[in-house]
């Protein structure tokens, strides 16, 4: 097992903007050997999300930057295939925080053993993961949607959207989504059940947008940003709540022209009662094992739906990732690094 | 009591900005007859607040504006003089929407009796009305402030700026107060007992506030709005709340030049875990019992301190408003309408 040689995708620029490729480095490496105490993993799923773009810049939020030269960071599926640490065995189906690489040491921090029996492993990248849980962490404390109120949310084939909108249905309010193209809209619709799905490329989208929200929206689950934002927020009825969990569209984005929409935007939020709330779902960490119990039932038993748009191969992740911030994926994008 | 000629206020025309005497108009007329179970109410007090500068404008909010040749909303304290109500007798002090004029026919509605054993009478208008039940509910469901966070809020010196700092110590919060000029920040902090104020006319506020400021900010109670908020902005700390309560400083202006400052605003929401949540008084109208308890209470010991800037004769109270929206009260503004 140890005589393959190791891969791993570096930081090699920061980028202006949206990344390229060259904003990325494979190199090859020896498989590394786990010391006392450590384990060694080999990579099988990488998870890739938007707010990696984020840990690409210098820091300015609560998560510490990628420096140049090191491993990007991301959430994996692994295997363990050496132990050294009395908590694991080989043959242990793992998550961990081991990033873009074939393979990595780890002492077990992070690391928890998790049961392929309970749902296919993707899954816990996806929609019973850290895009699930952000969905029904944001939900359940800011969101709140009520019976007959009107959800909408943006990326809504997307894991996060895709069970945002569901988790409003389940809520008995009325689920709007908003994604790229009509085919992606009319899996919204048609597959994870949404009430409405409007196409964000469609020259007459706010307009759109509008006529498919007739009562106004109560809750916008905001994770796009600036584009959208113009669309929705002159439909926010009083009392909405706006969960903000990310802002793919304004990634290296530094200069925005005027005129200054902020003094407007706290004019809606005193004279609507608005609530805008930013959270990351470490914030609701709490609850994590209500999420689990509850959305992995219902992903059992089919009542909540996913898509998942899986690559082969680490060396196609750059690709992917730079896919993914325009929209190209559909269904919560992983890559498969050993099967 | 009746012989007396009454007097009122009305609106002659909307403003463009800061109103000027000319958008008042003030009017002799016989004092009104009450009818069949109506009252007739002579005004003792009228309490003067920025929001009512908001109704001057065409209604873009929750509340309907003044229509041109209208009365100038506002609560009154006043005294029954003539009753065909079954419910209130001659010689009744009450609390009334009655707006700006020395006399109104009532029936009823809105209509509440107050005890002057209490507290002083004029304190239902300011820290034992609506500014301070602002600042109460305001902190109790959006503000939060815990032992040891920083707390700030503008307009010091003024009925809801003065009730958020005496909250915050009273909650083992450091209380910081932004005020206009030298004289009410020493009130502020000798008076009202704030562990700082700031002078928001100083040249250097900004980083004078940030230097009061050492460990940021966890509750910014915002009711001046875009001059105090871009200096308190980049101070706030992961999971600061900001009640919205008001604007006072964006009145009347509608166009605000770039770079437009809300995608990064938003950015800020997201990285820092913000909440931003507007609300009136009347969203938590289920707090007033507890509020008056506990206030009141306050109030009486003498834990809670306040200011009144008492203005003589209705005629005077255009010049007052005018004031007050530039700053040039010192407390809870009211007009003695009649003693």
């Amino acid at each position: 097992m140890t005589n393959e040689n190791a891969q791993r995708i570096v930081l090699a620029s920061r980028p202006k903007g949206k990344p390229t490729e060259g904003d990325f480095r494979l190199e090859q490496l020896p498989v590394p050997k786990p010391g006392a105490q450590e384990l060694l993993l080999r990579t099988l799923y990488l998870s890739l999300d938007p707010y990696m773009r984020g840990r690409m810049d210098i820091a300015k939020s609560y998560a510490p930057s990628v420096a140049i030269g090191d491993v990007m960071t991301g959430e994996c599926i692994a295997e363990v295939i050496e132990s050294h640490h009395a908590g694991y065995a080989v043959g242990d189906i793992v998550l961990a925080h081991s990033g873009w690489q074939t393979h990595a040491i780890s002492d077990g921090e992070g690391v928890r053993k998790i049961d392929s029996a309970d749902a296919p492993l993707t899954t816990r990248l996806g929609v019973l993961g850290m895009p699930g849980f952000t969905a029904y962490s944001g939900m359940r404390v800011i969101g709140q949607p009520k019976p007959g109120e009107t959800v909408v949310v943006a990326a809504a084939s997307g894991p996060v959207g895709a069970t945002v909108g569901q988790l409003a249905r389940m809520a008995g309010a009325r689920a709007v989504g908003i994604a790229g193209g009509p085919e992606k809209c009319a899996f919204v619709r048609n597959e994870l059940g949404f009430d409405s799905c409007v196409d964000h490329q469609a020259p007459d989208f706010a307009e759109r947008l509008a006529e498919t929200c007739p009562n106004g929206v109560d809750v916008y689950f905001e994770n796009v940003g600036d584009a959208i934002w113009r669309a929705v927020a002159p439909l926010l009825n009083r009392f909405a709540r706006v969960p903000v969990c990310g802002l793919i569209s304004q990634f290296g984005v530094s200069e925005f022209p005027g005129p200054d929409r902020l003094p407007g935007t706290m004019r809606d939020v005193l004279s609507k009662s608005l609530t805008i709330r930013g959270f990351i779902n470490y914030d609701f960490a709490e609850l994590y094992p209500d999420f689990l119990r509850e959305i992995g039932a219902r992903v059992k038993s089919g009542e909540i739906r996913y898509k998942e748009d899986i690559v082969d191969g680490l060396e196609n992740t750059p690709t992917a990732f730079i896919g993914m911030l325009s929209g190209r994926n559909f269904g919560k994008l992983l890559v498969r690094v050993a099967s």
